[in-house]
């Protein structure tokens, strides 16, 4: 699948998107502009903005303030990322060197605070004072859930209830909020915002759950992570969240979440015991659920190109492999 | 002096803005409500409140909108010193333990985020996109100020004029922000609002360049850190870079840079040399300066009682002593 076909009526227009996001980098004090060029380099797949895109085109397709936004989502996406691999203490990620690795975690804190900021004024440029309230309550959610997954590390009382409410905010907030905003932008009728919204958020909540598969699932040289990762670091996805209710007294997660040694080799009886069991298959399900929920939330929408587009992107979710 | 004396016909609607802070940590995630409770739980001067409020009285007064903005601006002020914490791994501050230090880095980091955005939803919350702007555009500022402190830190090439554009990113930015917002609240005619900024950009210089002379004359009981931190830490300042310009091939600052040992006797020996100089008297000097080019900003504004406060203020910041 490319971003051609996959993106549909708006794969053109991603272009424009690019074009904003590449005159980020031009700020006048050089390390800054250095280190803006490195993190907004990668090419990413531009989910997010090809999400905005579509909800315009469920309205008025107007690109004057849509690509600002489709631009600054992504921004803020990237923001995030930013800090997260400050916060992971992440060398790599998709096989490019993080933010904090290069420059360190002082200049990567500083360099995620001004992103965050330029996508706010991007999103003031629309002139929209309810898409630059619904952007910030989605940093408030998004940082909440990053907070929640910062201190529930290796706290196995945590539930399968938790990891929703978790990546709800993490994930899922962009998602609904880049359809949202799109659809907001369009002119939608309210009920057709509300639609959009909950598909993005469905289709966020799947997405996250099958990058949880995929980081057991991957390989190491497509993910550009070591298989098992979340593990190690102690963040319960839903497979292993599975796992724990099927053996609440003993099992291989809560030996490594205890072990201070040989953690190799506890994560290696615990991901054994992953393959062994169908959380994995289980964990898939739950994924084709929320997509099926999202597929759901479109029906109010016109039978059109952008609807089939957002249909395909909900299909490509869950069967994806990096 | 107290708030009430210093801050003339405003004193009395801060408690609107304490009020509104305190909201702010009303959260459902437990855990970062006592975060917040934390951070925003410490009496400061709240200087940039009074000064949105200022700006707000020099036009139409309406505390609808003010308030959020000077809330704002506040908690933005708050988000920035968590964030300035963890970058410079501070343990306390003004007495009280740092964020980073009572939850983590990883948490700091994104209580800072969260705080970042409530700020931008309060801001928001007046309904002015001008506003948005103006406050993300100063967050830009202020992440490209601490960002270059942060990587020239024991750079001795750095000079005076590199030292005024960092604080006035990271600093005076913010002071011009808090009294063009509430001059743009208040619909001030144009000249009047550019007069607040450029009064609020200059007190703002006057301050933090007394912040850093407080740093060598301050007792470490009443600023909550040792005397010369900020040499220690790298960071060079109005008084140490006016004893740069004066020996440029070798002095005690240099040495103190270039030392890998016995750094506390070479702290000694270059906080010895400036006291020995004027440098200290020197900077002040320069803060004057730009406290005249302050109370000169005023003069288009009509001669009321907001002004008088706003004279008195840029008195007091050349004669605080902490």
């Amino acid at each position: 699948m490319t971003a051609a076909t996959l993106y549909g009526p708006v794969a053109d227009d991603l272009a424009l998107v690019e074009a904003t996001l590449a005159r980020v980098k031009d700020v006048e004090y050089a390390p800054l502009a250095r280190m803006l060029a490195h993190v907004l380099g990668a090419e990413g797949k531009r989910l997010r903005p090809a999400l905005a895109l579509l909800g315009g085109r469920a309205g008025t397709y107007d690109l004057t303030n849509l690509v600002p936004l489709a631009a600054s989502i992504e921004l803020l996406h990237s923001a995030t990322l930013v800090h997260d691999d400050v916060i992971d203490k992440a060398d790599r990620r998709r096989g490019r060197e993080t933010a904090n690795n290069l420059f360190g975690n002082a200049a990567s804190v500083m360099l995620g605070d001004f992103m965050f900021a330029h996508a706010a004024n991007l999103i003031a440029s629309t002139g929209s004072v309810r898409l630059v309230q619904l952007f910030s309550r989605t940093i408030m959610s998004m940082a909440t859930g990053e907070l929640d997954q910062d201190l529930s590390a290796f706290d196995h009382n945590k539930g399968i209830r938790d990891y929703f409410t978790r990546i709800g905010g993490k994930t899922a907030s962009l998602l609904a909020t880049a359809c949202e905003g799109g659809a907001i932008l369009g002119e939608c009728p309210e009920p057709w915002v509300e639609a959009l919204r909950d598909y993005g958020f469905n289709l966020g909540m799947a997405f996250q759950i099958m990058d949880d598969i995929l980081d057991f699932t991957g390989t190491e040289e497509v993910m550009g992570k070591p298989v098992g990762s979340d593990l190690m670091e102690g963040t319960l996805t839903l497979p292993s969240l599975l796992l724990m209710e099927r053996s609440r007294s003993d099992n291989p997660v809560r030996r490594l979440f205890a072990a201070k040694r040989n953690r190799g080799q506890r994560l290696a009886e615990a991901l054994a015991a992953i393959y062994a069991s169908d959380v994995l298959a289980e964990s898939e399900s739950v994924a084709r659920d929320f997509i099926q929920r999202a597929l759901d939330a479109l029906t109010p929408l016109p039978a059109d190109a952008a609807r089939i587009a957002l249909a395909d992107l909900a299909e490509y979710v869950v069967t994806r492999t990096s």
